[in-house]
């Protein structure tokens, strides 16, 4: 039995409700969210990152996908909430589900924050068909959850312009110049990413996202940040002071809309924002509805951004270069599994200078457990890592200067032809998008089968996009750019390709049962000739570390192949080896050797 | 001075009317049009196949694009019309013009039945932002053209099921089905090409494109054909009786329209609909604006029309085999120029049993007029055809079986080492993209730059599509399927290729003054594979004619790309063999090596 579910239908009596969700998110529509948003969690005990629950007076549901299902199953055990496997035959959609179990005239109620305007329109549409009602007031968890951790509130900080390149106040006059173009009055952000990079300032409120809480109103020729006031040290005060942003306690966003003056135009992205956010707005405003100006600004990294960011792959691929030489001289003669292997990957990142945080908590897999995708070693159960097969470890780090993310696939011993043929394709299609010349107005959609298509011609698929964009000291997810085939709506990513954009470049193979294989490096989009068909446009490796040539079988690559593979080695060498010991140099020197 | 516009002036005055448009269309949306509604042509005097006039009391202007902008400046000289060139810097688009010159409280002007309701409702906005109204109710050129050319009323011919392989009465039934799905009532369909491919019929109104004026109302148990009478033999009539299909005259739709019951939902396309049509709808029916279903129904080609299909492209590569055999063993012995060489290749093909009509006009471009792609050469100014350098012939025929649409570069002498670079890259992309298995899901954008990257490799693009969808016995362009690596929405090529879906594969390499080359095979997308990563799709050639030798240097290809060239030439050479005489096959031998 689950009291928590008895609670809350307890509470959804005394409300008037009749089906109530509780997605995985917070009030930002953040990837991830902090521990006080684990309403989830609390109410099926399912732990995973991602999932959704509906309750009804007589049915209680989780829905999540593939990556969960063994674990969700197990998890959900005795909690009363029944297992929906998402993009299963005859597993219906939660709208689907929503609409078979609302009653006429009944109500459908969630709190208004945790979904997005957009997501909302989709259940009204639901309750206006039942001629019912939504109710979204109400975080009916946070009644029956007594011992719910506090909301975060890491101490904000500022990244001077020094390691920004932008101050606030020129980011603020382009977006306001922005606001103008779209005929818009002011502007609300309410994504943490944005709100940070607009105004310069990191915390910690989300795990190895340096962002906080907030809300960003932007007017004409004020801004008001809405904030936990104990965030904020009286160095940001005074610094928000001096970039004209004022503050506001945290939940008085919602009066704030509901404040704005009549005939207000109000830019914002409703899929963005949250459903009681965009409620909140008097009837009289005009909602302007389209994607922050942020997301495609910060995501055009700057002269700054780019310089450091590269240093910031430098000390990277120096813990990169001495990690693979650790594992590949030790491996057999040392005890290790997963979980130490990646014990030593942190700590020898941790000893960087100006290293903040993981930028994830990395994947560290050996064996079969490279096949599944978002494999997390767990202490006790870690798989030995032994002198055979393959290690895959996916791993990056926020930086004063920048953020990474790179994976690498080691051999570790003998490997079968297979694996090597399915090793050196990879190779292959990671190389081939990262050296292609292309014209300017492409997006990642035109471009990601140039990855994708050697293992297409072996029958292979990985399952998901090429890459995504990489944000700076920021989410390691970020559009508008990534890489993909199909468009897919709710993912953002299928923006035009423009210099300064940092895009991963990520293919694999997953063999369930067998094992994983992925090498990610991280590309700068740069400018190539321009002539009179066009601006064209090219790719530089940031990422520098070896691929293990250990895996590798040159007599599959064409010549042209092998010169790429030689030209990312060589630049490899020559920007590791002044930062390594002489041993691991010598070992560096044979391991970025031409083929 | 033009008398044609001050009589349209006059009307506009008498009308009321500010600022007249009027484009290059007919009543259907269709790409082509018929004499009849040559409306801009008569003002203008300028003949070129597309191309908008606006006329206000004191400017007048022509839209046209890069194809057109010498022939248009000639054209235009003493009209009183100035041309506007198309995507030139500081040349207002045709709206910002509208725009600028309607006076507050003004009227915009057009006939509203050759602008689709989508078209007209960007003239709406411009007019409410002036306070002022659209008319739309007008033909002010029909006023004026005293010896306006008869609407064409060509017979109408049955496609029995022994060609089209599936009935009319099938085709209704799976548009019905449709059609309730999308929760509509009925259906209008106004797009020609679709009106033939439902009821399988065909005539002859529109040059190449073998349909005719008419519209199509279908209901739940009915249907209705609006058509002009006289095009409709008793045989046509008894047939359409047997389907269900009843008559009404042509003009009668706006009746029709109007004539719906309260409260009807009816389907139709409004990038496709006139605007009069969607006009004359009674307030209380609903829109549901969606394509076509037989949009995609017709693209996707049934069995017998793919194996018809197969035998129109024997009968065409008979033709192009021996009209190149012809080229390059009598270039330089018979006096030739571009216009002989085009009606050579003409007679060929007319003399096929079962052709039609050519599917479009040929291009048959020497030299550097080759680089023009939409050259037409006339008769009194054709280049001659010498024994150097290259020809650029891109043709195609109608057949009972099917459409045909191939380009073809021959190499008529010496040519030089650049030449010989362009003309195989350019067969180098054409195989890459030929050969490409892929997973289903894809469409057109992902996979063109398969093709376009070895030419951008070398800092050169062809500004243009890689391929469109080819109709059978229809319009030898059309959607949803196509080949283009950025989204341009009007032209509506993005869609998923499906098996069946047959498209073009033409790159080139276009060098003002020098040389084109342009090379054209049409592909069968078929199924491939299907395994635990889903159905894997890839292309069957179905053009048959040698790719020519001569031009191509073995050593700038993969030995991949070889094999691909020498398989495809020994299809070629079974297929075509049998049907050509002895010295022809001999020759054909030779073409069709291994390399």
């Amino acid at each position: 039995m689950n009291n928590k579910l008895d609670a809350l239908r307890e509470e959804m009596k005394k409300h008037g409700i009749d089906v109530y969700l509780i997605p995985t998110a917070d009030f930002h529509n953040s990837e991830y969210v902090g521990d006080y948003f684990k309403a989830r969690e609390f109410v099926t005990g399912f732990t995973g990152s991602a999932g959704t629950a509906v309750v009804t007076s007589d049915k209680a549901g989780l829905w999540t996908d593939g990556r969960y299902f063994i674990q969700a199953e197990a998890e959900l055990v005795g909690s009363g909430f029944e297992l929906y496997r998402m993009g299963m035959e005859d597993v219906p959609e939660i709208k689907d589900f929503v609409r078979d179990n609302l009653p006429e005239g009944g109500t459908v109620g969630f709190d208004g924050r945790v979904l997005t305007a957009k997501q909302a329109e989709d259940y009204q549409k639901i309750a206006d068909e039942k001629h019912g009602s939504l109710h979204v007031t109400e975080d009916l968890v946070d009644l029956i959850w007594s011992d719910r951790p506090a909301m975060a509130c890491s101490q904000i900080w500022i990244l001077t312009e020094e390691y920004s390149g932008e101050s606030a106040a020129s980011k603020l006059d382009r977006i306001r110049k922005k606001i103008r173009e779209e005929g818009a009055d002011c502007h609300v952000v309410s994504s943490l990413c944005d709100i940070a990079w607009i105004l310069n300032l990191r915390a910690d409120d989300i795990a190895h996202c340096p962002v906080f809480l907030s809300f960003l109103l932007i007017g004409p020729d004020d801004a008001t940040l809405f904030v936990q006031p104990e965030a904020v040290t009286d160095e940001v005060r005074t610094y928000l002071d001096e970039c004209g942003v004022k503050l506001a306690p945290y939940g008085d966003i919602y009066d704030g809309m509901a404040a704005l003056s009549n005939d207000t135009k109000i830019l914002l992205d409703r899929r963005e924002v949250n459903c009681r956010l965009a409620e909140a707005l008097p009837d009289s405003v005009t909602v302007i509805d389209k994607a922050n100006p942020s997301v495609f600004m910060k995501a055009v990294k700057n002269e700054t951004e780019i310089k450091n960011t590269r240093l910031a792959h430098e000390k990277d691929g120096v813990v990169m270069t001495k990690f693979m030489y650790w594992l590949k001289t030790n491996v057999g003669n040392t005890q290790m599994d997963e979980y130490t292997v990646g014990c030593y990957l942190d700590q020898l990142r941790g000893r960087q200078e100006h290293f903040l945080d993981l930028s994830f908590d990395d994947i560290c897999a050996y064996g079969e457990n490279a096949a599944m995708m978002h494999y997390a070693a767990a202490k006790d159960i870690a798989a030995a890592v032994r002198p055979e097969g393959m290690l895959l470890v996916d791993s990056g780090g926020h930086y004063l200067e920048g953020t990474t993310d790179i994976t690498r696939t080691f051999i570790l011993g003998e490997i079968t032809p297979k694996m090597r043929l399915h090793y050196t394709t990879v190779v292959r299609c990671m190389l081939t998008l990262a050296n292609v010349k292309f014209l300017h107005g492409c997006a990642g959609i035109s471009m990601d089968v140039l990855c994708r298509e050697p293992l297409w011609e072996m029958g292979i698929d990985y399952r998901c996009g090429t890459g995504h964009g990489v944000g700076h000291i920021l989410s390691v997810h970020e559009g508008p750019n990534g890489f993909r085939y199909k468009v897919v709506p709710e993912r953002s990513d299928a923006g035009v390709l423009e210099a300064g954009m940092i895009t991963t470049d990520e293919p694999g193979v997953y063999l369930e049962g067998e094992y994983g294989i992925r090498i990610e490096n991280e590309l700068l989009c740069v400018e190539d000739e321009k002539n009179e068909y066009g601006q064209f446009m090219r790719f530089e490796p940031l990422t520098l570390c070896p691929i293990d040539l250990d895996g590798i079988d040159p007599e599959q690559m064409t010549p042209g192949e092998r010169q790429q593979l030689n030209d990312y080695h060589r630049l490899v060498y020559e920007k590791i080896a002044p930062h390594v010991s002489e041993d691991e140099r010598e070992w560096l020197k044979k391991y970025t050797r031409e083929i």
